[in-house]
Formats: C-alpha cells, sequence, structure tokens
C-alpha cells in the first residue's frame, strides 16, 4: 500500500503568520501523499466580537449558534482555509481548500439536544474516501477546515481532531496512514515541567503504565484514546509532536503505535 | 466534443435566498457539464462595514485594500461559496467550492498601478484548463468565487464576468462551451422601458446595426464586446438572460452568436 500523511495543526500555529509561513514550508517538501487538516483559532472569536457577536459557552465549551457558525463559515472556511491555499500554492504544492461540504468528503450530524444545546455541531458520520482519492490521484493537496455538512444544506462546525481521525480511518482502507498531530510541545512528556522528557514510543501497554502512575493526566488522555481508537480501526501510526516533527532529522517527538 | 455550460450568477440572485434556493434548484437539474461562477453581492459591504472598514471608492469603482480582502475572502470564499456548496450536494449535484488559487486554477496579476491604485485586484492571467477538467472528469461540479492569486500566495479579488469568459475560453480547448450569464433582466432589450422586448439572437452584425441606432448603450456595451470577445476565443455560445433561461420552456431570452 502506497503510503499517506495527514497533519492537523492547531490556532498557535494558523494565529502566528511566521510559524504558520514555517510549517507550511516544512509541509509543501514533505515526501508523499499528504493531507493538511487545520482548526481555526481564535481569530474565529476576534472577528465575532467585533462583528458584535457574543461567544456563549457553556462549562467551558463554546456553543455554535448561528451567527457564529457565519463566522466560522467565513474565518475558518474562507480567510484561514484559502490564504493556507495560496501560500501553499506559491510554495509548488497543488493544493485545494475543502470544507466536508465539497465533493460530500465530510458528512456529519447536528450534535442532539441532551443536557447542552451545543447549536450547529456536527458529529461526524461518514468519509466520501473515494472522493478524496479522486483528488489524491489527481496530485492535489487536500487541505481540510473544520466544517462539515448534514448533507441536508446545513453547514456544521466540528472538532479538527476528530476530522483528522476519522478522514485517516477511512482512506487506511486505501492507504497506509499515519497521521501527524502538531502542537505546543515536543510530545507526550514523562515529566511535564521537563519540556524534552518526550516519551518517544507509546503502545497500549505502555499508555497503560503512564496512566497507572499519572502520568498522563487531564486533557491528555481523550487526546490519546483517540489515537489508540485510529489505531485500532486501521490507522498505522500516529505522531505528536510539534512542527519540527516533520523534519527528517528529528526524532524528539510521540509515535504512538498498538 | 462534449459539452460544458458555465453558469454566472450575480448579487441580486445571492443576496435573496428564495432566489438562490430557486436558482440552485434550476442548475441541479440542468443536464450535461457545468460550472458555477457567482459574485458577491452586498453581503461583502455590509460586513465590512459593521467590521468598521470603509469602502473605498474612487470614480465609482471600489479600492480592495488589504482589510477589504480579507472580508471579501471571508464573505466569498467561505460564507457565499460554501452555503452554496452545501445547498448543491443537499439537490445532489457533487459540488467542489474553488477559488483560483484551489489547484491554480485561475493565475492572475495584480492591476498595475495608473491614475488610480485599485488595490489587490486581480486581471486574468492563466486558466489550468487541465485541472479543472481533473474535476470535471471526476464528476464534481466547479463553484468558483470571485477571487484569484498571483501564485506567489497573495490572494486577488477577481471581476466575476471576467472570471466566467476566461475560464469559458479556457475550457473550450476540451469541450463546446456556452455561457449563460443571469441577471435582472429578460436580456438584450430593444426597448428598456419594455421588460420582455427581448432581442432572442445578437450576431456581430445585428449587434452594430443596434449599436448604430442607440438601442445599445452604456454599461451594456462593455458587457457584450466581452461576449464577443469570448466567442472570437473559441467560447461556442453565449447567453444573456434572467435564470429563467435554464428551464427547458423559456426561450425568451438573448443568445449570441458570431
Amino acid at each position: 500500500m502506497e503510503k499517506l500523511s495527514i497533519i492537523k495543526i492547531g490556532g498557535n500555529i494558523i494565529e502566528d503568520e511566521t510559524s504558520l509561513n514555517a510549517f507550511l514550508q516544512l509541509f509543501s517538501i514533505l515526501e508523499g501523499k499528504k493531507i493538511l487538516v487545520h482548526g481555526g483559532g481564535k481569530r474565529a472569536t476576534h472577528i465575532a466580537s467585533k462583528l458584535g457577536i457574543e461567544s456563549k459557552m457553556v462549562n467551558g465549551r463554546r456553543i455554535t449558534d448561528a451567527e457564529t457558525l457565519e463566522v466560522i463559515t467565513m474565518v475558518y472556511g474562507g480567510l484561514v482555509n484559502k490564504n493556507v491555499v495560496a501560500k501553499l500554492q506559491s510554495l509548488n504544492t497543488n493544493a485545494i481548500g475543502l470544507t466536508g461540504a465539497d465533493i460530500n468528503s465530510i458528512q456529519s450530524e447536528k450534535r442532539p439536544v441532551k443536557e447542552v444545546d451545543f447549536g450547529f455541531v456536527g458529529d461526524v458520520k461518514k468519509i466520501n474516501s473515494n472522493g478524496i482519492d479522486k483528488l489524491i490521484q489527481a496530485d492535489f493537496t487536500p487541505v481540510f477546515c473544520a466544517i462539515t455538512h448534514d448533507g441536508n444544506g446545513q453547514l456544521l462546525n466540528t472538532n479538527a481532531d476528530t476530522i483528522t481521525s476519522t478522514i485517516a480511518v477511512g482512506m487506511s482502507k486505501i492507504y497506509e496512514t499515519s497521521i501527524y498531530y502538531c502542537f505546543e510541545l515536543k510530545g507526550v512528556l514523562k515529566d511535564f515541567n521537563d519540556k524534552n522528557s518526550v516519551v518517544k514510543v507509546l503502545n497500549s501497554k505502555t499508555y497503560q503504565e503512564l496512566l497507572n502512575d499519572h502520568i498522563i493526566v487531564d486533557g491528555m488522555i481523550p487526546k490519546l484514546d483517540n489515537c489508540f481508537d485510529a489505531l485500532n480501526n486501521g490507522v498505522s501510526k500516529v505522531h505528536i509532536g510539534n512542527t519540527a516533527m516533520l523534519t527528517k532529522e528529528n526524532d524528539n517527538y510521540t509515535t504512538i503505535t498498538l
């Protein structure tokens, strides 16, 4: 099977022009077939507040009302996505910017209202692997923003980490798929106070040990559970680290396998 | 040669939800290969003013400064384009939303500064016909907004009529290409006070006669010159009328040939 890399970047890179340019340079020279998924960062919040739209939070989580969804569609789907595409084109990467609505690539369903009504938030239901592969086969490099659709004309705000892992799982029927989650840290840390104490290899067994020893805690747990979930569903490898993990010389990041 | 229809809609349709839905219904059942090009309308101006960005006009023409370009990228490339794509998907048309940066489909160059500095406005230089055809061959329906790029990472605001005719000319190497310009009127009128006095067929000779008789005047002249220019460069037919011209029963619109 041919290899496919799926790289996810978050707000910390998107928001800083220098970091973004440096990352896109690395991404553009990365060998083999690849897909980029980007979050949106605080730009949407900033523009929403300028437009007089209040950010509504429940239990620390953002509610996507109709007005907020419009801002997200403008900022993630337009401003961020199309500027990333234009920058990649200047680096000779033949990028194509997508939401889940384009070529029906990612269908989701509006999150059911339970205790909280999250509004126009989508939980991913189905990936159009064959459609995405048509783009890859045409030598285009898909660049996804964190927006999906429900198939009935409604766009939905969707978590970028979930989009990444679901695309990876879907594409693993066709390719040997690896995920690269780029974040602020060098990887999963043995000692949170030592930013260089990277756990280089993590598997189900060592993960359980680190959980038992309370070395992996808090927000890292759902993130890693999500990684193991992807591995259990066909993805070959998941890497976690900062953008420097895309350089060949650097091996100081976390690689997760089953 | 296989047929390809390129349909352009303007702000009057984009801005009105009912008109837009009715048009997209017609577009989705239109037979054969097709491409949609849309303008942006007054939504960008409205959002710019909400964000406190002043619309700068010189001689009645808008100047696209950096802030205005950001709004245009958000509104045309994000809000309008992605909602049109999601609506088309719900109508079983496998749409893909594009700027000229995506798959390097439309390269332009920043308009040179002469008496007026129009800012980030692009004049179309090159169409990537083969790239666009790869999407069409994959059974995707391209939906273009009025944004192009310069190949060096810069997005540029570009006239939607020009994008339409340049795509049509570029694609006419591969397809028998027709343009449909949708606007408010039923077509080119013999008598501006009689909205039903449609000139059904216009060719170089009858155009010259109508010009001599001052029946075609003002803003219609550059529009029609642009149509004849497309016809002289490989496009088969240009149609001008309201969206009802897409229905099979209606023949009350203007068809232009050489």
